[in-house]
């Protein structure tokens, strides 16, 4: 029998403090995976936030160049062991090689700690503000010690040991302690073990991460609440996204999460009319995309009823039969989507695709695409907007922009909507009528453009207004906005020249660095 | 017998939905005032949520040098009406007219309305980013109706009607519920006639700003989580404020608080010998400004034992008593105060001088000093971390630098902490180890200076750590770091140039406007 793994707690690899243990499944075959890993127990919970207190007052003499360093070295790091890390992802997540770990998530991630590391260089995520008349000066600083929660579908990206939280929480000179997600644990484990070589090679002090594999939900609660922490974050579902919350909430902790989204696609006639064909095409190529495993698939198609639009429905229906279902996470997952799915056909949607299990090796659901009407919809909006977590969609069908504009109108917050137009201006009428109702209803609106590419982008947003997160004005990618999370206002008023921080004084520390020193952006 | 006072809803002053009335008493006298106030039902917020939602989208087109000019004519308007605002502030709150009312509060209110025009104006604090290679665009646009609870100790500079927080959300395009303070309705009444008018000259919807005098307690919660606001604002008690958040919490809607800070003084060793006699005045003036009504007011004074402590507490007590206690806004201001005082001496703080009610006309209470030592705080730290609110302090004595050390890591967020030290360098070293600590407690970290005076700069950080706030990363003054509390995230991704907003085409709009264009921040 193999030893339970161990966890990272105060610069170490230990025996976990637990009283139960966990073993993952390879989704594509059903088998069970041979290691074991702990369910810590709040002990282990609590030796690493006392490590994370004491580490995270060390940090703060820590140098930006250094903490950047680190990233760019724990990117480089996780390049060299490339074929280990997309293997092991790939058993544990059944998320292809190619080229989604490999080429696509693995890069994205490796990409953002370089970004991190570039920000951190660069320091303007800081905001340093300099009112050199009445010496006041203040600045972003360290929040302290933050929790991540990292999701079951981004085994690197979004992982609490490597992706974009970690990266923004690092770059912020803040330690991390990370709650790896329990569908791959193996994956985290390789992904640590490169933070804790490139934190050595760095000289940064080795407690500066941390991870548990696997904890009970109310020791979660306890964590996100704890006295000792900055902030946290939390990517997942919306149910453990409320409860973490809530008990943040009642502590005064910031925490931001990134809970559901429906990501609905408005495609307005002319458009249909115009490329109908090709939307069907675009559509299921983005539902299908990991399954539909991504925070910004789209759960939700919006048209104007007519025959360009069940044109579009039969295509869709066609693409989606034709194309061999994915493999979801997990046997919850199956069973989650199923609930979903049929829950949603509860309320009246008619299923046109899908809508069961498919038979054989591996977690897979058929295709779905699902149908109802605007009334319909707007008779339940509440219960029609249940996120489909996986491969299925629903097409909501509006009898004219008045209606749709209500469907508008009724829908939750989320992260992303899109809207279709036709290239030649004959649906402008209709898009100055809809896009402001959609606008404000999502942290980022697209045109002509499926949601499931999130871009590594500065101006990117990818945050919405609540129940797509807890806040409307944070953004979990995007760097350095992303950072701004994990960072605490601080201010200094006549404060003495010599006991300020090296990027308030009145000669820039740092020469690539942006400050608004009376008004002005200025940069060295 | 006179009419009830009425309400501003929808753009008209009407008579208020109301079961219940209250009057104001002028803390001077005692004596009733005579003008009858409406406690509004929930079907005045009802109408008021209603018309808010309304024009938050008619404002959502309304040019930003719209909003400034009516910044611009209410600042004009409340000077113009300088006369009566200060001479029916002063009867119904006690402040004197001159200088607090007239020179200080009322400029320093105009002085807000102008700088949030300016912002307005200038647009830089929309923050626009454009990435132009991948034509993804952000900015920070406005968040929606916004409901303002003012506080009773600023009725110009902080009042829901007038203050900062209006000031912010009408900067960023959002429509103002303003709950005014029961305890200067008169006062708000006067202000919301000055910014009606100017409303009406500017030709903005008179419904953009509404103000209702009072509600219950309960019809507050349902405001703040109502799904028809943006955000909320609240500065006042920390009981109040912690059940507001939870509301608003458990909704999802921001919530931007200010509740309660002890303001902790710290006096070095050096500097009470250098010039104790002159920090006893600088202490006495910054507690007993407003008779210690201010959220910066120092309610903890912590200085290590020695002579010069001795020498210092007891010129404290002597300028104490030597003063005329100050008027306290109202009765329950007295009760609330000697409450505190003595729930402090129950926990084993000695009172130097005062703790006792000053018997005679007006609502006053004896300059009040309390003392206690380290151990004991240390021992109770919460307990004697209640703050007292009006012309009450108390000084802390540690044994030694360490266990000053230890006293400030017990410390609660507060809105700011200061540190007085010698002038000729021999407090450097204790400095060096106490800066950290204090400086990860406070918003505002203050060197030589009492923290009474909250500038109105760029830089300003009037904000801090739980639970002197709800966010440690969001000030309620200095603008335009002010007005982000009232901005929600959004990008366009890939959207048709004709379709975006104005500020974020690639050629501004606007000249004065900082834009972040890839990488870079640029001006017109």
């Amino acid at each position: 029998m193999m030893a339970v793994e161990q966890v990272l707690i105060a610069g170490v690899w230990r025996k976990a403090a637990a009283k139960s243990t966990f073993k993952t499944v390879n989704p594509a075959t059903g088998a069970s995976l041979e290691a074991e890993f702990p369910v810590s127990d709040w002990q282990d919970c609590e030796d690493a936030l006392n490590a994370a207190v004491a580490v995270a007052k060390e940090l703060r003499a820590v140098s930006a160049e250094k903490l950047a360093a680190f990233l760019d070295l724990y990117a480089s790091k996780l390049e060299d062991h490339t074929t280990v890390l997309v293997e092991t992802a790939n058993v544990e997540t059944g998320l292809p090689i190619t080229p989604r770990l490999k080429d696509v998530e693995l890069l994205r991630t490796t990409t953002q700690l370089r970004q991190g590391a570039t920000a951190a260089r660069e320091g303007s995520w800081t905001h340093a503000v300099i009112d050199t008349k009445a010496n006041i000066r203040s600045h972003f600083a360290p929040i302290g010690p933050v929790v991540v929660f990292g999701p079951n579908n981004f085994p690197f990206a979004f992982n609490g040991i490597s992706g974009g939280d970690l990266t923004a929480a690092i770059a912020t000179g803040n330690p991390v302690i990370a709650k790896a997600h329990p569908l791959h644990p193996a994956t985290s484990k390789l992904l640590a073990e490169c933070a804790v070589s490139a934190l050595a090679d760095t000289g940064l002090p080795p407690e500066t991460i941390q991870m548990l594999y696997h904890i009970d939900n109310e020791d979660g609660l306890r964590l996100v609440s704890d006295p000792r922490i900055g902030a946290s974050s939390f990517t997942g579902s919306r149910t453990a996204g409320l409860r973490l919350k809530a008990a943040a909430d009642s502590a005064g902790k910031p925490i931001y999460l990134e809970m559901s989204s429906l990501n609905p696609v408005v495609l307005l006639p002319g458009a249909v009319v115009e490329r109908g064909e090709k939307l069907a095409v675009e559509l299921a190529d983005s539902c299908l995309a990991a399954s539909g495993q991504f925070c910004t698939s789209p759960n939700l198609i919006l048209a104007i009823i007519g025959e360009g639009t069940e044109q579009l429905s039969k295509d869709l229906v066609g693409i989606l039969e034709e194309r061999t279902p994915g493999l979801l996470f997990a046997a919850g997952s199956v069973d989650a989507l199923d609930e979903s799915v049929h829950a949603l056909m509860d309320e009246g949607a008619k299923a046109l695709t899908g809508a069961e299990r498919v038979i054989g090796d591996g977690y897979r659901y058929k295709n779905t695409l699902l149908r109802t009407t605007a009334e319909q919809f707007l008779a339940n909006p509440e219960r029609l907007q249940r996120e489909a977590f996986g491969n299925s969609t629903m097409l909501v069908t509006a009898d004219d922009v008045a209606q749709l504009q209500r469907v508008l109108e009724a829908l939750e917050g989320n992260l992303t909507g899109s809207i279709y137009s036709s290239t030649t201006g004959e649906d402008d009428a209709i898009y100055a009528k809809i896009a402001c109702g959609l606008r404000f209803k999502v942290g980022r609106l697209l045109n002509d453009k499926m949601p499931t590419g999130v871009a590594l982008s500065p101006a990117m947003n990818h945050g919405g207004p609540y129940p797509s997160t807890g806040h409307p004005g944070f953004t979990s990618v995007g760097i350095p906005a992303a950072l701004r999370r994990f960072g605490v206002l601080q201010c200094y008023d006549n404060v003495r020249a010599d006991r300020l921080p090296a990027v308030l004084q009145d000669n820039a520390s740092n020469p690539s660095m942006w400050r608004q020193v009376d008004g002005s952006w200025v940069r060295g």
